[in-house]
């Protein structure tokens, strides 16, 4: 996703795709960069990253730190993408349901959708203390290792179940599924049962449990899952999953809902 | 905020400014537009609005609707905005305190920082069935209005509240504070006792309370309020909104969290 500088390819034709490639360097860790780390991380020239961040800064697209020396990403661009954002009706359904859950699961409750070759976490809610979990909102984990993304992936286009079997499968821990065969017999398995467990497939502590959530025409359009503790009490969570879902798709497909 | 065709003004020189004006044209309530919709609340010609939202749809940050009519925010635009947002910090440490808050309370919680002369809200909790409210994620507000708003007023830069002291001072409903007078006085009242009462004053229906959130140096940094039905209950609140937002105040402060 950000090309080092030995991999840094031509510096994009466009405002535009050069834009792109400058607030794409930012993510859930690196949050604040200097206009070095920008240049670096966009592979565009420093003079080039200097002037479209200016230009950036003057939109509020992005701001500079309080001391100045660093650049993060402005409310504006957060706003802009949030407030009519495609996920936002899913999200604002999926809530009261996840909130509901999170009371009765703790630890980790997550939403997530596909994008691209990736579940896409679109919500969050974590317990203090929560057993550890890698996921974050607008974080993204690849189709085969977490439960979200297998769910995901059971319901995909064949073009994309094409893809993701054709590899590589990145594996996590000993227990990830690298396997294009068994991955298969795995979505099916998923089809047919309704729900996926993931023990110990990213880290070895903790287990994944995720569910469909349907539209009105019944295609799936996102994940629900838990993180928690990786022990035999994970899978007794997939009753309440599966309630939350069932309320997602219901409170989505009423037409009188605000 | 959206110029119609009569108050348009000059198209913007570049093309960064021309593709934050169409970005600009979607709100929480208009989330998909056609591009004569975008080229009105834009004010660029038709020509313009057609290459802009070619070229954002070629980047992921405008997407088409399925039936391919309509324009919507990209998937991308939201996951450039939220991964790496600046109130991300905030509202992660926020947002188990609220969810606490929010099994007591029920309604809504939410979360708002300043931005402008506006309450920008980065986060929201809302039960079924809860009282009417006006507030959305990535919603905004006039400071002077809203429960939040008066808080992040009353703690704000003495250049924002002449600013907003200047007024307009627009009515949502009899009881909104349209004085400045009153308003002074308000401000001066939230700072010595630590939070504020809105009953009615933009819903006749809902009443507003809020407190303000701190960060390490003691400045406030958000309010954190909740809408209620507006009755003698609403103030019955504020022992539990306090005690949340020093939840995030330690949250946010102490050193070793994740």
């Amino acid at each position: 996703m950000t090309p080092g500088p030995s991999a840094a390819p031509e510096p994009p034709d466009g405002v535009l795709a050069r834009a792109v490639r400058i607030l794409s360097a930012f993510d859930t860790r690196s949050t604040a960069l200097t206009v070095s780390e920008l240049s670096r991380r966009s592979g565009l020239p420093l003079s080039t990253t200097s002037r479209m961040v200016a230009e950036l800064v003057r939109h509020d697209l992005l701001a500079r730190t309080d001391d100045g020396r660093r650049i993060r990403v402005g409310v504006r661009l957060w706003e802009l993408g949030s407030r009519a954002a495609p996920t936002r009706g899913l999200r604002e359904a999926a809530l009261p349901f996840m909130e509901d859950l999170h009371t009765v699961v703790r630890h980790h409750v997550q939403l997530g959708v596909l994008e691209g070759h990736d579940v896409l976490f679109v919500e969050r809610l974590s317990a203090r203390n929560a057993v550890i979990n890698v996921t974050e909102v607008a974080g993204r984990l690849p189709l085969h290792a977490s439960s979200s993304g297998l769910v995901l992936l059971a319901h995909a286009d064949t073009e994309v179940q094409a893809m993701v079997l054709a590899g590589p499968l990145r594996p996590y821990t000993a227990d990830t599924i690298t396997s294009p065969d068994r991955l298969r017999v795995h979505l099916a398995e998923i089809r047919r049962t309704g729900f996926v467990h993931t023990p110990g497939h990213i880290r070895p502590a903790a287990a994944g449990v995720a569910v469909p959530v349907r539209d009105d025409r019944d295609r799936v359009i996102a994940a629900l899952g838990v993180v928690v503790p990786n022990d035999d009490t994970a899978v007794r969570v997939v009753p309440a999953l599966r309630a939350a879902a069932q309320g997602i798709q219901r409170t989505m497909t009423t037409p009188d809902r605000a």
